[in-house]
């Protein structure tokens, strides 16, 4: 490719992925470590937006090669390879990560941090059905039965304390994104500190499970992928991003055929708790928030002239305003 | 992924892919179309700077889609997708356009021209050795042997008559990239004037023929790929890109060890004419302006804070300062 200066028009059906480059010889030499046998191929992936990841063919099989860039702590990672390498042994179909001929599960390349992990076939769902959203329920509520005997942990980062720091990054400037937001957001961390739960049962959650993170097969999920924000916290919250992430339709309506399909599938791996449902609405309002303010950050420090376009923070606050009305447990689909 | 925003900084380690999003449900309708039993997975990859690209996954293996971005012509598809299928159908390993149940090579998807080709293994070769460089010299021979009787036909849109435009495009600026380099480049481009052959063999020629389009599984080429500029010229033009693309060392000094074993390799594939091989000097100077101002117009023309960083148009400088010092095809490793 002789050129590669494109002065590419940037919309909403771009996406963009910037890897580290890897030489040939470098990867040889890294795979040297593993039992693959021969290299047959390797592909940089639009997979991930936080790290650089390659499609690597082995004559083992297919394989995906991680290089971890620099808004993944290096620290986290035995965190999440360990998770990760847990739930697959009991039966989760998650990446698993791939060890060396010396037992390593992590090393270096490229000067980065890097490690394998297996393939997963299936293809994202942009528009989950019902029956999709059915069938993630009850992959979720696998994870955290898998997770239940996981002994690392780790805080979340994003969670009650993060985000008045978060709403501090954005300050004034969010008035740019809509007049009033200043003040939307203050009153609605205000309620938070008031009203988040306290007590509910905890444990390993994925805490990023939109969508893209998830591969079907048919309506079957085929895959959970995607642990870099994994953490300690309450399960039911990890419940709360789902519902804000698959049961809201392109209007910013909430489809509560979905949440419930959604709900029900979870309870038959894992029972909600009565004080979880009854906790819901506020976690589904906290979920929103978290997600519409590091969307806020992110689009108020967009450097000029970037071909990546951020995701719209609004998004998130129309979902905060429909939990805002919501008045029960039941707006969401949940049964007392 | 719920922030998509990123401050990349840039470096030359960095390559990127913007490639345009394609939905699940468009994909399976467009897939309905071919033999290929259920869609296993889809990522999309980095390959190929000017198109958008994606492994396919389906139960009849792994193919690469291709929807062709505002860069491509599409009138010209057809020619490159019957040039594709005619090398291939002669034993060249190049993807192979793959046909919909209704024999058509070409449909849309996404909006764009999409087509299908077939998964070809192997790694590009960062820093080719002489053996590398004999086996893309006898590819190179083979491609023009298998094109000899393909029938189509595209005039070369960047040879001798367009480099005055590209330079044009360039005006006063190119002395912002190095002092003396109009004056340079306008008295390099008289002397092409005056001296580019005529009469020389023409035939099908690849054109592009850089390092990151050929695969190589050990020594051996497992496939050469990107097609996007071939066109009709000159035969003995493809072979002075490829000594400028493949011979030089990272200093810039130019490896006769690697150009004897280019040449060599080629001409047991495909014998050189006396006048080619003393016409090649003037066809490597031409080739190494040609890249240098299709760099240099890319250099001038970044949209302020773009993530992509053009190669530097001054490596091709410094290959035809090369060029202009030589005295004969003997300085290029050729036998008069």
């Amino acid at each position: 490719m002789p050129s590669s200066a494109r002065k590419t028009r940037l919309s909403r059906d771009n996406i963009m992925a910037v890897y580290t480059e890897i030489s040939d010889l470098e990867l040889e030499s890294f795979l040297a470590d593993y039992d693959f046998g021969k290299l047959l191929a390797f592909k940089g992936i639009a997979e991930g937006v936080e790290n650089s990841n390659f499609l690597l063919q082995v004559e083992a099989g297919l394989f995906i090669l991680t290089l971890y860039e620099k808004r993944v702590a290096a620290a986290d990672l035995p965190f999440f390879l360990t998770l990760m390498e847990h739930l697959a042994a009991r039966g989760l179909t998650c990446p698993q990560p791939v060890k060396t001929k010396s037992a390593k599960m992590l090393g270096r390349l490229a000067g980065r941090p890097a490690a394998i992990v297996t393939f997963l076939e299936g293809v994202s769902s942009r528009r989950p059905s019902v029956r999709q959203c059915a069938a993630l329920g009850a992959a979720l509520g696998q994870l955290h039965r898998a997770g239940a005997d996981f002994r690392g942990s780790r805080p979340n980062a994003l969670s009650l304390p993060a985000w008045p720091q978060l709403f501090a990054l954005a300050g004034d400037r969010a008035e740019e994104v809509q007049t009033g937001l200043v003040s939307f957001v203050a009153a609605e961390l205000a309620f938070l500190e008031r009203s988040w739960p306290r007590g509910l049962p905890r444990g390993t959650i994925h805490a990023d499970l939109f969508p893209d993170n998830v591969l079907f097969l048919g309506d079957k999920v085929s895959g959970l992928i995607d642990f870099y924000f994994a953490c300690t916290d309450f399960l039911a919250y990890d419940l709360a991003v789902c519902l804000n992430a698959w049961c809201f339709e392109p209007d910013f309506s909430f489809n509560v055929t979905k949440s419930i399909a959604l709900i029900e599938a979870y309870q038959t791996m894992r029972k909600l708790a009565p004080e979880e449902i009854e906790a819901l609405p506020v976690l589904a309002r906290g979920s929103a928030l978290r997600f519409a303010l590091t969307r806020l950050v992110d689009w108020l420090n967009v450097p000029p002239g970037a071909l990546v376009r951020p995701k719209d923070p609004l998004e998130y606050v129309k979902r905060l305003r429909f939990h805002q009305r919501s008045k029960s447990p039941r707006d969401l689909g949940l049964k007392l």
